[in-house]
């Protein structure tokens, strides 16, 4: 298999963390440059479908975009440790997270990020009412995790989910921008240190 | 099991829509309104942990929010016919394809209804600049739907899944404000029409 694969960006970032998680290290990994227009190129849009990263090609040729249906056709090839559920009804929970944290904060940031920095203007006709917005709706979404976070050490569950992986790809990626919890939520900013110093924070990010 | 339910919103349709296809007739319908504040009572929010809808009580007191995480559990009890992929690599190409209609098509056109339909006004602080930058990022991705349904019947493969259920139901949603696809892009059209046929489309609409 083959992942095609960028530095910084928050979708690929998820990946490469979720491999790290699971220790995969023999899928091979092409980097390319979104500032480049490199996910632009007609060969890649033929292979992938859409100018989208990251992309998993699999050894018959079928290609894979969309961060999480990578993570789950991986956590299939390589099912430990688990990720997204031992058995439907915790499956069901951790998707649960998965999407809150997704539609209520990942999204939000991220569109938060592409219509305020400066360097995201190349990539998107700017609208600060879109970025005030989205940020907003972040910064409220994280309070709704911090009560969650209050009863349980990690977002779906006792231990590390796709759902922690998605929050704090996205949540990090922030930092463009300045933008981080806000200190007073104690228990995100717990789980967001205890996030960043695990070994696979460092997967996939610029030396 | 007993879902959550109320009329007319698209999220509780996906879900209703879903168990339509599946012949599923055995789940206790709980109807609430939205327009009442309903989801808002600290009863319903005590179970459901957010005042979202839908939301389906499992036998053992576990409640599930989010449309999507529900519809997966239910295959899990409910297996045919398949709507999420019967295989790793199917299902993988089915969780891209969903994942590419909620974030482009179904979340762009919900945030266009929120920010711009009169009746949604006292759900949400409107902002015409989000509702206009959505319903536009919206009618360009169904461009990209329509290329993909010129080499598929439906949206991730040659039947229905739960991308289709996604898709539907949030386009349909944008009748609210008499936003419809243009009728140039054929495909999706004709992809529309063939699921507003189904019986499936009439599951959880008022009477």
């Amino acid at each position: 298999m083959k992942l095609y694969d960028c530095l910084r960006a928050p979708n690929p970032r998820r990946v490469r963390w979720f491999m790290a998680e699971k220790g995969i290290d023999d899928v091979e990994i092409v980097t390319l440059s979104i500032m480049s227009g490199e996910h632009k190129s007609p060969e890649y849009k033929a292979k992938a479908g859409l100018a989208h990263m990251p992309a998993l090609e699999l050894d018959d040729g079928t290609v894979i975009t969309e961060s999480v249906a990578i993570c789950r056709y991986l956590e299939s090839v390589y099912p430990e440790p688990n990720l997204f559920g031992r058995d439907p009804k915790e499956t069901a929970i951790i998707e649960m997270w998965l999407r809150r944290t997704e539609l209520m904060v990942a999204t939000p940031i991220m569109q938060g990020v592409r219509h305020s920095h400066p360097g995201m203007a190349a990539l998107e006709a700017q609208i600060p009412e879109v970025a005030a917005y989205n940020l907003g709706g972040a910064m409220r979404s994280l309070k709704m995790l911090d009560r969650r976070l209050a009863e349980s050490a990690f977002i779906a569950t006792d231990r590390v989910t796709i759902a922690d992986v998605v929050a704090v790809a996205s949540i990090d990626f922030g930092r463009m921008i300045k933008w981080r919890p806000d200190p007073q939520l104690v228990q995100v900013n717990r789980w967001f240190d205890a996030m960043l110093a695990r070994p696979a924070a460092k997967a996939g990010m610029a030396a």
